[in-house]
């Protein structure tokens, strides 16, 4: 099978990372990165979340960075918005794109967010109705596909399952999320199988945590399966609070080594990225996630 | 393509591992690394180098590791022999079977071994005629397959000539080694086929290093091109230190973590190999390279 020519990189850094960093950090250096990532070349940032400041302080101001970004035209900068109040509060800061959020395990849906698969997609009705509305773009997310901590292995069938309705919705895309990190190449690719029989693979991406280090191999797999879409985290930021060990959203820097290398074109420019992720890091304190990166500065 | 069914791993931590850590550590404490890699299940241990200690003093005392490891009846238990000098030591020492090494990159041969690719190679003649008089395999390396930190680009082809050379010299095997690497998928499956015209794939091994987090994607990528023999060093230990920023062997954990993933045996037995790495980081005082232990440690 033939690679893409063309992906799509999403860059969850400043939500998915920046939220599960330890500390939150201001606006003006989530603004700062935004802007980084944007000089960069990224096409789509994920800058915030709103949601109760109580639940995920790191995304407290969530507003407040929309208000500050520099927007680039033909970049999207979304936003995570899990239930009506955050979509309205999305929309009053000039967010022309959410993110809902499912589970494909019943167990990780109840403990990550109080509720069944069903309640929750039930949850999104009113959000799906409102984006309409106001001509709002919708991303959703499935995590857990290749694996909860939890209840161990996930059918392939049950992330069809839950991608089917959210695309039936009037979800655009629907990112497949390897929270924990526990897939591999072909198991991977047997997902993306299943799932593309019942959702177009051109409106699926894929979302890897490099946890037991198989991100860029299942990007790889993906690829082969035709998906052009994949989430990453500028320096590797991020992972999953709620899943035990789950650090390690896949490097953005790595992610795109691996596509220059197979020559597929992202718009994205490698030192401005590194530059972005250094950035980030002295804001944190915490040493880059990414190997391109540290090599490179090793060099 | 169909993958294999049955992997070959070629542990290289006690030799390419250990050769580049910053300081030598003692025969027992060797001694102690290989019999937990043969505890865990490993059949082919490259256990130490017979070069002069002068040149490297982190493998000083090889005999003597080789005088009191347990051999375990079918495992192998390698060593590296790059003049008729060290292949006699070796000899001495009861060694089985030798390595030699040869580079793809002229300028890399110049500055590693000090000679043209083809001086290296007439230097190994000898070395193939004893070995052939002793009843010793002898396994080839060619290193700086997909990449070279003076030349930039290798090209296939010319990994095919050194490839095919070692094999009609007598290396029953020959190891490709991205040195630095900076080879990704793409790169590494046309290696594979151009090579694979000049030497048949099963007596092809690939070598990764990831630097820049391409290791496990190079791997998974030359499975599908039927490559079944892979190098890869407990914990991540090594790299190679006449070349820039290679720091990172791929780690034997995260490699068997893939080929468990996608059901294909080696006869290795996970946390037994996680202990055999927890126990060298622990004498090195490093943390593990790889990030299956990591994770495993952490859960």
């Amino acid at each position: 099978m033939s690679l893409p020519s063309h992906v799509r990189l999403v860059e969850v850094g400043p939500r998915d990372g920046l939220q599960n960093e330890a500390q939150p950090i201001s606006v003006a250096d989530k603004v700062k990165l935004v802007d980084a990532l944007t000089a960069a070349g990224l096409s789509y940032i994920e800058v915030g979340s709103f949601v109760s400041p109580k639940w995920v302080p790191q995304m407290a101001g969530s507003a407040e960075v929309f208000a500050h970004i520099q927007r680039k035209p033909g970049v999207t900068y979304g936003a995570l918005a899990p239930n009506l109040r955050g979509f309205e509060d999305a929309l009053a800061a000039g967010v022309k794109e959410v993110a809902v959020f499912a589970a494909a395990s019943e167990a990780f849906s109840q403990r990550n967010i109080n509720c069944s698969i069903n309640e929750s997609l039930e949850r999104f009705a009113p959000i799906m109705a409102a984006a309409k509305q106001h001509g709002i773009s919708v991303r959703g997310y499935v995590s857990c596909v290749l694996g909860c901590p939890y209840e161990g292995q996930i059918a392939p069938e049950q992330v069809a399952a839950v991608a089917r309705e959210l695309f039936a919705m009037g979800c655009y895309e629907v990112s497949l999320g390897d929270t924990i990190g526990t897939g591999t190449a072909g198991a991977t690719r047997r997902m993306f199988e299943v799932v593309g029989a019942q959702v177009p693979r051109d409106k699926l991406a894929g979302h890897f945590h490099d946890t037991y280090g198989q991100a860029i191999a299942n990007i790889y797999a993906s690829l082969l399966e035709g998906i052009q879409v994949f989430d990453s985290s500028i320096a590797g930021l991020g992972g999953c609070p709620y899943a035990k060990g789950a650090s390690g959203n896949v490097a953005t820097e790595d992610v795109l080594y691996l596509l220059n290398g197979l020559g597929i074109e992202t718009g994205i420019d490698m030192p401005a990225l590194i530059l972005a992720g250094q950035q980030i890091c002295s804001v944190l304190g915490r040493p880059t996630g990414s190997r391109v990166a540290k090599a490179r500065s090793a060099g």
